[in-house]
């Protein structure tokens, strides 16, 4: 049976993607495994983008190809182009997540494209992958969905409009992210509720940052929704190169223990989530990590029945 | 026009009765002048217990009677029993919180009475208030509400009936804290749309702890129920002395700016409290600090409506 939510680990790709100590292929694979072993079924591994540019990523495909051995896993990558989708469809990835964002300034600084552009971009990756007979699902990431530290202010409309393109262009399913940690628990339950009455359960994930303490309740918010699945990122760690101040995804044994505490199943092995933490801590070494769990421990209430 | 919401400072009580570091009767009277100019018209400036018991609150009497001149501010004090109520009726101070563990275990070890002789001395206390012709507000504020270290599982039904004992001996209105940070937001929507069902708006404030991470997430699960009163401590100092890794209220800042970015006025001036909690950071060189908006800063695109 399906728990009732599902935490889609990103912490290997937009965790990592802004740490500077390189994590090695055999650690991801380490990662990988314990992951899967405390219960995480659907873990973004890697980007397809130019290995000059994110050399933390490089090695993605090796990582996926362990991924693809792990029974029942989804093992997805985030593609910024069509390059990127081919080397994900050859390579045989779940999914595929594009990202967009919202904010035309965010979108020029960090993808060199406009919205639109990059909604262009999917109607030729989908061509592309119903080309090559491939069962690789697009999802359409849209970012800055709650404002941005460049233009400020985006509009929940352009949000809705982008969204609805994508989906029109080929996308399977969508998404809505926080990207730089501007979101509040009602602007959420506004944009989710908006979205999720247009485009139903292709609205498939919510991503939020903790930039500002509001990234639970934000979940929480999401969830209240009907949202059931979150990307999160093992000890809190991410960012985005283009949103100074703005690190920090919201972390995953802290949003998995809110959940199960809350009576909401998430298939997820808490304990062995912290003590995952701590081996990746160790390759972190003078990295910044979030969360209260590992600090705090779990309650004597819950402890026996998570243990 | 009174705001929407209130946040009720409880850091000069609840937050500092757990800092080793003493401060200065001084020091406390620039925090209330700063938080008072800064928006904040309720304010918990004291705790009258023995001095040997706790030297850090010894002042309370000088601190409350500079609070007294601040016009239009509540000034409130914490009572654990008729010897501390009638120096808060004698002081004249506008509200006493007698604090009530609903764990039988964190009562004994942290009040050293049972749940129901605290409802006992509270009927005292609502005697010799009456007796005095003193208008000073009693507000029975039930704590360990969602569970306790050391017992594990508080019942939601004890909850309830010690909350309606409260009343029922005299209190005028009650408060639900979650003194060990147990607490998860589908736990706090049930008991608070419980207790609101039993007690209506007698149930006047909701005390959360940010132990996991979670004290937003209750905080915004509790406003949707209709509660629009919070206990916070700037910077998150704070915590309980037999709840061992409990440390960290909900943080006055970071909860202000959650529910002004929510649209829920609070008549606060965050860049104000973010000024004043660099000034207190100063006073608790060596202490932990909370909170994430000091860090991450406010966003730009809701600080020129806040600056």
């Amino acid at each position: 049976m399906s728990p009732a939510t599902v935490i889609r680990e990103v912490g290997l790709r937009d965790g990592l993607q802004s740490i500077a100590t390189i994590v090695s292929t055999a650690h991801k694979i380490e990662w990988l495994n314990a992951a899967y072993a405390a219960g995480q079924r659907e873990i973004e591994v890697g980007s397809f983008v130019p290995a000059r540019l994110l050399p933390q990523l490089a090695d993605t495909v090796e990582v996926l190809a362990h991924a693809l051995t792990l029974q029942g896993l989804t093992a997805s990558v985030l593609v910024p182009n069509l390059q990127g989708a081919e080397r994900a469809i050859d390579s045989g990835a779940h999914l595929m997540v594009v990202p967009l964002s919202a904010s035309h300034a965010h979108s020029l600084a960090n993808l060199r494209k406009t919205p639109d552009e990059v909604v262009a971009e999917v109607a030729r990756i989908r061509a592309a992958r119903d080309a090559a007979g491939s069962r690789t699902l697009i999802e359409g990431g849209v970012g800055t969905a709650f404002g941005c530290t460049l233009q400020g202010e985006v509009a929940e409309s352009e949000v809705l409009r982008l969204m609805q393109a994508l989906l029109d262009a080929g996308a399977d399913r969508v998404s809505l992210a926080d990207t730089v940690g501007y979101a509040d628990p009602v602007g959420v339950q506004r944009l989710f509720e908006k979205a999720r009455a247009l485009v139903g359960e292709r609205l498939a994930c919510a991503h939020f940052h903790d930039t500002r303490g509001m990234g639970l309740a934000n979940a929480y918010a999401a969830w209240q929704t009907g949202i059931t699945r979150f990307d999160a990122c093992l000890a809190g760690i991410g960012g985005c190169p283009h949103a100074p101040g703005a690190s920090g995804n919201v972390t995953t044994e802290d949003l998995a223990f809110m959940l199960e505490r809350m009576g909401v199943a998430t298939g997820l092995d808490v304990p062995a989530l912290l003590a995952l933490r701590q081996r990746v801590q160790g390759w972190l070494v003078g990295e910044t990590l979030h969360g209260t769990l590992w600090q705090a421990g779990l309650p004597r209430t819950l402890a026996p029945a998570l243990a």
